[in-house]
C-alpha cells in the first residue's frame, strides 16, 4: 500500500539522520499537527500553533490573527527554542516572525490580516500556521475564516 | 567639521548609486527617524514605526508590543510595499516580522515580550523598532521601558 | 494500519483546506521529499533541493554547502514562486535565505557552514534543505558529512 | 549648518538609549561604511560587507554574487554575531541570509542573480549589501555592475 509503505520508507529515512542534539527524528520527518483538539497530548499542547482570528470577516478590511505557540505559550532558550512563526492564507505565504534563542520574545504574535475577494474564490480561505522548535520538529495549525 | 564633512560625503556617494526604481536615494543613506513627533511630515507618518508599550513593566513577565508602519498604516502591494519590522531591546535583536508585497498581511503586528533584570542593567531598554521601505528606505521608532 | 490511517486522515484534512490559488492540497500537507533520485519526476527535478558539499569536513574549518532549488533551477515570477531555503545541521538550524516574487535572486546559494566536534557526536552529521514553493509546498533535501 | 545640527541631533538620541550590553551606540544610529577602502579600521576590516561579482553581467543570465561579513570573515557566538546578510538591488530587496548565533553558519553567502534590462534603466545596477552585527550596528558595502 502506497502510504503504508511510504510511511515504513519514512522511518527508515529518519533512522538513518544525524543530529547534534538527541531528538525524536519522526517529528522531523513531517508536518506535525494535533490528532484530537479535544484531547491534546503535552507535546501538542506546547508545540500545536493555536489561531485565534474572527470567524467571518469582510473583504478589504484589516483583522487581527494571533498566534501561538502552543495554547501554554513555549518557553525560550538556547537549548530548545521556537525558530519562526509562518502565516499563510492557503498556499500563498502572508507573514513570518523570526525569533531568537535568547528569548526576548515569546513564540506568540499577532498579525494584521487584509483578505480580498481574489484570495478567496471559494468564499473561504484556510488560515495555516507553522512552526518550527530546534527539538521537536515542524507544527501545524489552521483555521478557516468566511469571506464576505 | 566632521559631522558636514561626512554630511557632504553620503550625498555624493547617493547620487553615485543606481536603482531601478525611481527613489530619493538620501532615505536610503541612513536610518530615518520621525524629526518632530508633535509635527510630523506625511512620509513620517506613512513610515515611522510607532511602538506601543507599557511605560513600566515586570521583570520576566510577557507583555504585549505593538508595532505599526506607520500612524496610518503603509498600504501594501507589488510597487510599493514594506518588507519587514525588526524589534530589538537596545542592540539586541527580539523579533522580526517578514511581510509579502502582495499583501495578505499589513505592516502592523503585536509581539509577546519578556525582560530580565539582566536585560536592563540601568533599569531601564530602549526598544527600537526599523522598517524597511522599497521606496523610501529604513525607518526607526523607539520607546523607552522601565523594568522593575 | 497506523501510518495508512494516518495517510487517509491526511487526505480528508487536505481536502478542506481552501487556498487561494488552485493548487495540489497533498504537497502541503507533508514534507515532501524526492522518491527515487535515479529516476525523479520533472516535479522532483525542479523542486526538490540539492545539496553539494564535501563527504568529509575537518571540524572547525569552514567549507561551502551549496543548495540549489533542484536540479534545474526553479525560476522566480510573483505567481509561482521559492519562498526562502532553509539550511539545518541535523535538528539545529544554521541559516535561512529568503527570496522574493519579483526574482532579482534565483533560489541557488551557498553557505559557509563550520562544524565542531560537538556539533557530530556521532562523527556524522545530516545537512538537511528545505525550501517551500507557493504552489507545490515544502521539500526537503539531505546529505550526510563526516566530521574529523 | 542641517548635516551638522542633524549630527549633533543623532548623537543625543543615541546617548538617551538603554542597551542591554555595552556598546558604541554611534554605530546603531546610523548606516555604517567603510570610509577609506585603501585604509580600513580594524573595525571595518570585519564589519564592512565585501561584495564580490562581475563588473559586466548580461541580461537574463544568472551570475554569482558573493558576500562577506568582513573581508576577514567576521567570527559566530551568541556573545556577538552577524544577524543577516541582506542583498539589495539598488532600492529593491533581492534576497537576505538569516544566521544562528550558534554559528553554524558564518557570515558569507553567495547568491545567484538574475539582472533584466528593465532593473537596469540606466545600464548600471547598485547591489548594495547590508548586515546587523548586535554589538556593532548595522553595515553597508555597495557595488556597481553594468548590465548589457
Amino acid at each position: 500500500m502506497g502510504a503504508l509503505a511510504a510511511g515504513i520508507a519514512r522511518e527508515t529515512l529518519a533512522a538513518e539522520k544525524y543530529f547534534p542534539v538527541k531528538a525524536d527524528q519522526s517529528l522531523f520527518e513531517t508536518i506535525n499537527r494535533v490528532k484530537d483538539p479535544a484531547n491534546k497530548t503535552p507535546l501538542e499542547k506546547s508545540h500545536g500553533p493555536v489561531i485565534t482570528a474572527p470567524k467571518t470577516v469582510k473583504a478589504g478590511e484589516p483583522f487581527a490573527v494571533e498566534v501561538s505557540v502552543g495554547e501554554v505559550v513555549h518557553s525560550m532558550g538556547p537549548a530548545h527554542w521556537i525558530e519562526f512563526i509562518e502565516l499563510n492564507i492557503g498556499n500563498e505565504p502572508a507573514a513570518r516572525v523570526d525569533f531568537q534563542p535568547r528569548g526576548y520574545a515569546s513564540p506568540k504574535a499577532t498579525f494584521t490580516v487584509v483578505l480580498t475577494k481574489e484570495s478567496a474564490p471559494s468564499g473561504k480561505v484556510t488560515l495555516i500556521a507553522h512552526q518550527r522548535c530546534n527539538l521537536h520538529g515542524y507544527w501545524e495549525g489552521s483555521l478557516d475564516v468566511t469571506v464576505t
